[in-house]
């Protein structure tokens, strides 16, 4: 028994139904046009993942709910009714206009506490086929932790339905299904099903595409079919998702990957042994209730298969960059901001993400401005003159002088206050910019910075996204070395000033000042935050792992008084863990210190 | 069968488990003066509420156990052991550690999807007496709905414990449990028992005072028991918690209430008819496990009961003002901050603000400052003055030429571009005083503003808290025009001026600038707003319910495009059901626009 499929890896935009709808014609039509049976398109297509609260606004649910039907209509009148075509989307069962769902709810269907709405709203997908519904599978497991909040707006679903395609039995499953073991996979397993087709919307993290492929694997053996994974790619406010579809066969062989970052349809040639399954059974099976719909029972004709292609793996380095391309990228597009501006001080935060805008971007569309000020050392605009010149981004240059002079001759403004003023001032002069001009100001704070609340609230902290704000500043120059050799590699002049790279970090906001007169140095302080932050191990773990006692007792200090400043930041790309986006909550007002006398102990050493 | 119970009202600090068992031995003692025998405390006392992800720390979840055991030592050796205690606390059950809880996790108790880790962390309350924890309780229905977020962080208990204290059988729940019917408190009324003690961690929301005594009758009747209310109270970020304690009979009879938005120790004497309860179960009782524990059989020796206090509701605008000064209050002092500092424009957002800061701090912590432009009118300043002289507070003036000039000289910034920066300039002004002198600054923008994004970032939202950030422009008014007429009432000088109160609101940005030149008249904004914001209705409703079609085209652009100055914005007190705070999660980058035919033609009317 053959079949083959498609797994289209698209750049949804959350809340756009009618462009979504677009797109996922657009895509059905290519994956047609390549031969395909059936499509998969990723989690909650045709709203865009994660839609928070517009989750929870009956219009849109509605208007959601309508979208699926017209495009089931739509596909078949454009002459893809042939094709099965699996999208996600927001279900809503209830409410004060026409329930648009035939079924009613199910006695297990009941709301639960974090979920008290009965039967609306929930994280559905759907298998479109000859203008109809043919199916609808709604969410059974409910992620709410790190980024995640579905327990806030969904209701799970018991049903799982398997569809019938060219005699070969297809279940429904939705992301989180697949990562529970003896979760709808184990249902399906025992149901007895061919393939089982997974939409995802899988936020990127580091070196996560090395977990999935041994998870899809388990999941493959325990529902004794083959599976189907589509990821959603691109960036959505804080989240940033890979893509890396893939298809593993019911031994788990991978059988196709799609690259990470990028837009694809990825195509594969199944081959399906029905004799493998022993029984198929509906009704009950396990905790859920397995509805079966036939679409078409004849096998497609033998044909010959086409070699399908495995995307090589990225390197560390260039996945994170490519992330943070595109998280980039999609903040600016999809919010239709037409270039950025950005302070250039010669450092090295500013040139990466100056070189990571051009990338996003193209150079037309950044705009960087030398802001010296009475402390700014001779190489500061000499560097980030040559970024300029090697990125060809627009470049300005505005002394700030005259504008802290007017400040210090209204009000008495010393030490940290007048650090601060000169940060703010530039602030201010790019903002205006922003303002005049209609650029996105970009705000070049790194993730070690944000830990410790080593920077200016208003000041240098402004701007409408932080491209490095998830990148601790040990990996930004990693990132800028790889960048430039990158570059070498490709016979392409390289972006980022040697200089950038080689010299001591300076916020030059006091004469001679440099980052280590405020802080540890960066690879002790960027070790003791990824056991804090990322891990979220307490003070005696900490000493426990070896860190420093003074070096930990100082930084926890600091991380834990920056919660403010945080609160009030912008949004940037998330690549790791446990990101300072909107994965890591804590009160501001909170005096929770750990100072147990093993870290007095230490500090006294 | 008598029995006299207390409810300490206590405005807990979160993260404080030190601090907060003080208060907890403080009022014990209270209690115990008082010739109570029972006294219960408020959900979560040790750690405070809520604690948001300090509960996924381990080391936390830990001390906080430690702190449970540790406290009912201490009641005891301060002679307090024969007071039954009933305090709040995050309970953990597993980890590398010791673990602290005797009972092995039940095999009904399995982790949710929702919440995954087994077995920890929970909400839970215990009974502590004679210096040992006698009892506890794992909260189970967990809330997951606007700023409620115990999906993410609690397992729900199954187990309900009920204790015998002088022949009274007390059964334990929390807060939420008292929302459900068929909850707890079903299984309570099922079970048999004379009480039960609910500590809550409530928010107050306008008027809500009138929905919890009825709700509390009902459970009464379900569990055929008396309730003891007992409500935190205190600002905690966004939040603010108004007490409002109480107790009620088994037949629904309201017998004792605290004032709101004040510590207190509301005591009542019980008399309880053992006979009511038919029969008195242990075991499987429901969807829950009873269990029983005796401390004492003997019931107390029959005494005169005392008259117990029912306080008076508060008028709707005291209510409102109360809530914000106790908001304002605990997050300045509770975050250590000696001072505020706001500018002070003549207009009525900012008299409101320093009139509420005055309130919770008192004039001396209060720094107000005028910052004329070239285009603030005469009147602006005088008013400011006004208002100075009235409360008391520091005032001065820097007129803020001088910098915008200087901007102007280094920059071409024209139209808002222009508005902006003085508006900026401003911020930079009073950021700069806020460092040099430890204040924090006040952000002085009310919900109708924030609502449609009538601000300057970092210019006058600039700020590290925001009075009046949920309160309408319309109530503003109301509240001003309130806050006088008590003043006069009492004797006081009305602090804010009448001609602040009267005159056309307007940012003098731009000459003869006011705010109807950008907005619609706040009336109308603000009915929209309610429906729009607070009730979540889509645009179609809106109409439906008579709303302007053009205002509300106009209203629902603004509002959807100022997402992200909100993300970015101050903390502020809620008072309101939705406010934009937490509890209103909506994505920045986001196409959902309503743009039905209807609204088109009702713009073109």
């Amino acid at each position: 028994m053959q079949l083959r499929v498609a797994m289209a890896q698209v750049d949804t935009r959350v809340g756009d139904l009618a462009g979504n709808a677009d797109l996922v014609v657009r895509w059905a039509a290519e994956a047609s046009a390549a031969g395909a049976q059936l499509v998969v398109f990723p989690e909650m297509t045709l709203t865009g993942y994660p839609p928070e609260d517009l989750a929870l606004r009956e219009s849109f649910a509605r208007a959601s709910e309508q979208s699926l039907v017209d495009l089931a209509g739509r596909l078949a009148a454009d002459g893809l009714g042939a094709l099965a075509v699996v999208v996600g989307y927001l279900a809503h069962t209830e409410g004060s206009g026409p329930a648009p769902v035939d079924e009613p709810p199910t006695d297990d269907d009941r709301p639960s506490d974090a979920n008290p709405r009965r039967g609306a709203p929930r994280n559905a997908a759907a298998l479109l086929h000859g203008g109809e519904v043919v199916a609808r599978y709604y969410k059974r497991h409910l992620p709410n932790y790190g980024v995640f909040d579905e327990a806030r707006y969904f209701v799970p679903g018991t049903d799982l339905p398997v569809v019938r395609l060219h005699g070969v039995d297809v279940a429904l499953t939705i992301c989180e299904d697949l990562w529970v073991e003896g979760g709808p996979c184990g249902v399906a397993g025992e149901a007895g099903v061919d393939l089982v087709v997974s939409p995802n919307a899988s936020p990127y993290e580091r070196a996560k595409d090395d977990l999935r492929l041994p998870l899809v694997r388990r999941r493959a053996a325990e529902a004794r079919a083959a599976i189907l994974y589509c990821n959603q790619v691109g960036g959505q406010d804080e989240l940033v998702f890979d893509g890396d579809s893939m298809a593993v066969s019911p031994t788990g062989e991978l059988l196709a990957r799609a690259p990470q970052f990028v837009e694809h349809l990825l195509t594969v040639d199944l081959r399906l042994d029905p004799s493998a399954v022993p029984e198929r059974r509906e009704g009950r099976v396990g905790p859920m209730t397995v509805t079966r719909h036939v679409v078409s029972d004849e096998p497609v004709p033998p044909y010959e298969p086409r070699p399908a292609s495995i995307a090589e793996p990225l390197s560390d380095c260039e996945e994170v960059w490519r992330a943070l391309v595109l998280g980039l990228r999609d903040f600016i597009d999809k919010n239709g901001m037409p270039s950025v501006v950005l302070g250039l001080s010669g450092g090295i935060d500013s040139a990466v993400c100056a070189a990571l805008a051009v990338d996003a971007l193209g150079a037309d569309r950044v705009h960087g401005v030398g802001l010296p000020s009475t402390w700014s050392s001779e190489h500061s605009l000499a560097d980030a003159e040559d970024l300029a010149r090697r990125t060809g981004l627009h470049y300005s240059v505005v002394p700030i002088a005259p504008m802290v002079d007017s400040f210090h001759g209204a009000a008495e403004l010393t030490g940290v206050a007048a650090e601060n003023l000169q940060a703010r001032v530039r602030g201010t002069l790019l903002m205006g910019l922003s303002n005049q001009h209609g650029h996105l100001l970009l705000t070049t704070g790194n993730k070690s910075e944000v830990a410790v609340g080593y920077s200016t609230l208003y000041g240098d902290s402004a701007g409408g996204f932080a491209p490095i704000k998830d990148v601790p500043k040990t990996l930004v120059w990693e990132l800028a070395r790889w960048r430039n050799t990158h570059a070498r590699g490709r016979g392409e002049t390289e972006p980022i000033p040697q200089n950038s790279i080689d010299k001591p970090p300076s916020a030059e906001l006091a004469p001679g000042q440099v980052d280590s007169d405020s802080l540890p140095s960066y690879d002790l302080l960027d070790a003791v935050i990824t056991d804090y932050v990322d891990r979220d191990l307490g003070l005696a773990e900490l000493l426990e792992r070896g860190h420093d006692a003074e070096v930990v007792a100082r930084v926890l200090r600091l991380v834990d008084a920056a919660e403010f400043k945080r609160r009030q930041s912008a949004p940037g790309t998330k690549i790791s863990l446990k990101a300072f986006g909107r994965d890591r909550r804590l009160p501001i007002t909170n005096r929770w210190r750990e100072t147990l006398p093993t870290v007095r102990e230490g500090a006294a050493q």
